[in-house]
């Protein structure tokens, strides 16, 4: 059975677990061997702009041996989760300009600029047809997976083909790459396109602009800035004047193709704590020895969450342990959690 | 100075000027030498469901020699305009599919498949970076004009400057045509996109769906359900299978590229009066006469109208005598009328 309500899954569901985790320990006499320390945030999802200044504020009372932290969702089998990494995240808007207002399609339609098609023309020069980003040096500053990281992901049972069906699609993007291979790898996803209207609100214009709303997760090695300067890089390529601001008449009469582009502020990289550490090595044993489950063991979820913050300020290997269901349907309608 | 409402160029404008004009002639004394009949349609903007079927219900009493109608725009010299014919019209809406459901960017993105560049791809694969339209046999049915078209296109007097700057663009889509050459052909317009989310609203999911708004002017010997068949053809040869209503879980499993694709019901062809007829010759000669204008006549308007209906029902000529301002508005925010 599951609770539905906003924010079950992500991310109150760990908090009472937490919470009945220590009940448990109380409840049952057993003598803690160490002290256990807890930080909880209520800011995640908006950047989290105060935990890193308190994390460094309060550095000597938090310092540790190691961190676990119980956000993004277990596995989708259902088994026990550790993860040692998250993608990091950044994000860029693109606007690009046809007329300075909407025009009547007859009388200006394919000689008036039309922002779709040239929107949709530079997104297609972004991605090839088999999933893989074609924006130059889009993958250089990618850190190599470890041996040991690249046996977990081995080892991590495949539910590809069950979420297929799930989410009802026949391939992925990608047809060469597992989910577990494209998670550690850096993505850039069209999460929106918005140009004039569609169905019932269709009209026969030339609308003025076209915008399309685009998150880039990062994985090891990769900076937020650099990434974003590399899409920006490969947008004048294409032929573009890039401004940052709404472009004035005389910058629109100058330049034949225009953009604007709109960097996030919210970005961070991503973090990956090493598998080979003692500490590393001694959850998984641990958690490998848990009667009657198979856990599972993920070098990096896809998912970000700002473990650089903890990392950064406490020096100290973090990782992570799932407590929600891969279904939860975070950030979205129907968020749930499995009881 | 201008009136500013809703309808005050198209359409309310000719029905004053009508008025008018008759009022004149009373006051003037001035004996007509042949009738005059009005016909009014309140529906033109709907697709005029009424006007065919009135029309040829009162075939013998509308009988006459030639038919002006006052629709459409004059041209951008504010000189009088007669015109000759408009363009057809007919539109597709085309819908790509992602997930069934919005999913997360990080635990999906790039893995399960992305609608919004599915989209992009497809719709870049319509049109060249010349505003050239490369579905298969896009400008095969199309009827060429006749050396008194041609000619009068050249006589036309050229604003593509005045207009760019007026509209704010450095060049047009096609920097080979005119503006005037470009209404003389198909056209193939993107007039929206939706997918996801963008600005505030945008949020890091993989979209279930990805949809554009098409529409296609259509020049004479153009047939809308064939042009809208040649689009289709043009998605089918990019591999994707095509569906008329929403796929169901089956369907979605089977064709790694889906595409639901919904038809125009209201449009139609293209209309275009000869200007070598007689009653062609004498229009254009009363209107050359006029002391101290410039008239402009053109072959065909990039705008359409259901002229098709009169010379279906009536076999009569038609010419266009335009009365509202090129700069109207029509169909967007501050409608107006040149006084």
């Amino acid at each position: 059975s599951r609770l539905y309500g906003r924010a079950t899954g992500d991310d109150k569901a760990p908090i009472i677990c937490l919470l009945t985790a220590l009940n448990a320990l109380k409840v049952s006499g057993y003598k803690l061997k160490n002290n256990i320390k807890f930080i909880l945030d209520g800011e995640e999802e908006a950047g989290s702009p105060n935990l890193g200044p308190c994390l460094k504020k309060h550095k000597d009372l938090l310092k540790s041996d190691v961190l676990f932290m119980c956000d993004g969702p277990a596995y989708f089998s259902g088994d026990p989760t550790l993860f040692f990494g998250v993608r990091g995240i950044t994000s860029i808007e693109i606007t690009v300009y046809g007329p300075n207002t909407s025009l009547h399609s007859g009388h200006y339609g394919n000689w008036a600029p039309n922002p779709g098609v040239r929107l949709s023309q530079l997104l297609a020069s972004m991605k090839d047809k088999q999933g893989k980003i074609i924006v130059d040096g889009f993958y250089d500053t990618v850190v190599p997976l470890s041996a040991t990281e690249l046996e977990a992901i081995k080892e991590v049972p495949g539910f590809d083909d069950h979420l297929k069906k799930l989410y009802g699609f026949a391939a992925s993007e990608n047809p060469g790459l597992s989910l577990m291979e494209t998670i550690h790898k850096p993505s850039l996803n069209v999460n929106g396109l918005r140009s004039g209207w569609v169905g019932e609100q269709a009209r026969t214009i030339v609308p003025p602009t076209a915008t399309a709303s685009i998150d880039i997760r990062l994985v090891k090695g990769n900076e937020p800035k650099d990434m974003v300067d590399k899409v920006i890089a490969h947008i004048e390529k294409q032929g573009y004047h890039v401004v940052y601001d709404e472009p004035d008449r005389e910058t629109r009469l100058t330049y034949p193709m225009l953009a604007k582009v709109k960097r996030s502020e919210k970005g961070y990289p991503a973090s990956r704590t090493s598998m080979d550490l003692p500490v590393s090595r001694s959850a998984a044993k641990t958690f490998a020895g848990l009667k009657g489950l198979k856990p599972v063991m993920i070098p990096s979820l896809g998912g970000s969450l700002p473990i650089y913050l903890f990392t950064d300020a406490l020096n100290v290997p973090v990782i992570g342990v799932s407590i929600a269901n891969y279904d939860n349907n975070q950030h979205q309608p129907n968020e749930n959690i499995r009881i």
